[in-house]
């Protein structure tokens, strides 16, 4: 499983593994894919500053990048005492009571724990982008589209290519104009954010539209080799993965917690996902739990707009991840969630990964 | 580009066309695939022999297949006077107001013209069956799960084998439980009925459910050889494929009309379509027009359920038919319309078919 990517970024496998983890990350680079760290946990760059310490240590000299999320409409800034007051008290007291009714107490310390996710803001994520640059990375994704063009700029005055994900072939087009030089085709099936188009329509249209400016990953869906495979049958150069890593042995390492989410995520089918508004104000597929139905039921509000919905609901997430329960964690995962029957090790996932794409290839042999 | 399929039906190609045009039908066959002649536009069987007649004198003694529309969940049954009354005035009222919004009028003829489609009701779906085992057929589908026991029973003491549709894994199984012979795993980007998992990860779920016990045909998306080398990729014996018929010169010669609708698709991009209940009552991808946007509006009432939604949109459907505007079409297609930029004629979809097939398998050799 070799493409041109291979040479460009020094790797032994085109799969980029995308992972708020830096366990997960690490072992992704030393298996021989390209691991990329999403910083939009670290409102605090410091704190993301000595975890790529800690990956510079533990990657043995092997390729890793990041990946921020700069969202092309700049949204609203200001701390998190300032944008807090933006929240409508209507919003609050829906979560209050969904909570209540969900069974969920307050936590202890009267409501502390993991502030809001402020990673989305320019102001945070540009100063991600400035500490990253200090250590050895060999990229930098964006999850929302182009970074503004002096980040662009920035990144490869480093030397260092710039991806972004796109969910239709106008906007990788648009990226690349931009001066992107790797486009994350990211299908419908995908957890995050993530647009409307099925990956085997939208990966060959943006192969299409910028394939020859630019190589392309394809996103959404991929777990197997046999996906791996289909990918770059529809002319993907890799493969950029998220939801699988969830559910690594790596992952448990980064987050603390009881493995909830773990549990939640082996027992959920590919049925299991909604598309929806509530964890960061843009549509993202979220694995459907009590509290994804409850913002579906017809007495819902309308999510805010990024960034006040992420604040609004995030001490709702503390509140739930407390209570150890699958049926209340909040998770962006995508439809590849009913493939993940177990646990594993993140260099497993990758060898069955690439024993699958050699038997897909041997299959596909057999037609000729 | 060669399967289990094609010895097992005697067709060169594992390309099974389903569409509602004899002309379009005979001439996959001709061109060496399946092709599936839809039957639910034939409110009368004896409409159905005749074109299954000429379809006997077109298809120089290739197989061919027809397809019916049989819900597992039985629908209310009735003529279509009886059925009518059923239809609430508020529905009728609001159809009316969208038409005179949209600069609709009425048909010169006060109303007449096509029928709503009654063929999904089994009564008119199981004299099709009779029929159509009158005829050479070999293949009988469902777009709509498994055909009832005796049904499949039926096709079966005609040496007949069938296909049903699926959307989830746990349908693929139920299906093959009773008793049917293939699956056609359909996709969440597929034009028509459709589920929401998307074909990259439903293709290998359904593979892996059923896989040992029936072959599975990949439908959803697929529009090109890139997309036909991926669904074998992800495991499937073949492709199943409906909406690229659609601006075929063959279609074009069944359905008579000025090819409003031809324009409208080849103008169209993958993002132009929605999923709604609103053609027939169950969700089903339909191109975006100003008419499915009237449905998506707020004052919108819900759609009824099957057979009711078609009866009340079918005369409106016959009334935009005749204003020939691309705007104002109703049409079913998949995300895969935004490839189809030009009509071509059946032989030459299928000639580009296997040379994208040759071109993607020498692609992935490559990568070894």
């Amino acid at each position: 499983m070799r493409t041109s990517l291979c040479d460009r970024f020094g790797i032994e496998l085109p799969i980029f593994g995308f992972t708020p983890s830096e366990h997960v990350a690490a072992a992704i680079s030393r298996a021989g894919g390209m691991g990329v760290l999403g910083c939009v946990r670290f409102n605090d760059a410091a704190e993301l500053d000595a975890v790529l310490d800690w990956m510079d240590e533990h990657t043995d000299g092997k390729p890793y990048g990041v990946d921020v999320v700069m969202p092309a409409k700049i949204p609203a800034e200001g701390n998190q005492a300032d944008l807090g007051k933006l929240v409508p008290e209507g919003h609050r007291a829906f979560v209050e009571r969904v909570l209540a009714d969900l069974g969920v107490p307050p936590l202890d310390d009267g409501g502390a724990g993991r502030d809001g996710v402020l990673g989305w803001l320019h102001s945070v994520a540009r100063s991600q982008v400035d500490v990253a640059l200090k250590h050895p990375i060999k990229l930098i994704a964006n999850a929302l589209g182009s970074p503004p063009a002096d980040v662009i700029a920035q990144a490869h005055a480093a030397g260092v290519p710039v991806a972004a994900l796109a969910g239709k072939a106008e906007h990788a087009a648009r990226h690349v104009d931009n001066g992107v030089d790797i486009v994350v085709a990211q299908g419908y099936e995908a957890g995050g954010h993530t647009g409307e188009i099925a990956s085997m329509v939208l990966v060959p249209e943006i192969v299409d539209a910028v394939g020859e400016r630019a190589p392309v990953l394809a996103a959404g869906g991929i777990g197997s080799g046999r996906q791996a495979a289909a990918a770059l049958a529809l002319g993907a150069s890799g493969v950029w993965m998220g939801s699988f890593w969830l559910a690594t042995e790596e992952y448990l390492q980064t987050m603390t917690g009881s493995g909830a989410i773990q549990r939640a995520l082996v027992a959920a089918s590919s049925s299991d996902t909604v598309r929806s508004r509530i964890y960061t104000g843009k549509p993202a597929r979220l694995l459907r739990t009590r509290w994804t139905e409850a913002w579906a039921a017809p007495d819902a509000p309308e999510p805010l707009p990024m960034p006040l919905q992420n604040l609004l609901v995030s001490p709702a997430h503390n509140r739930m991840h407390a209570v150890h329960d699958p049926s209340l964690v909040s998770m962006p995962v995508g439809q590849i969630v009913g493939r993940m029957d177990r646990v594993r090790g993140v260099a497993e996932v990758i060898a069955e990964l690439v024993g699958g794409y050699e038997e897909a290839l041997s299959r596909l042999d057999k037609t000729r």
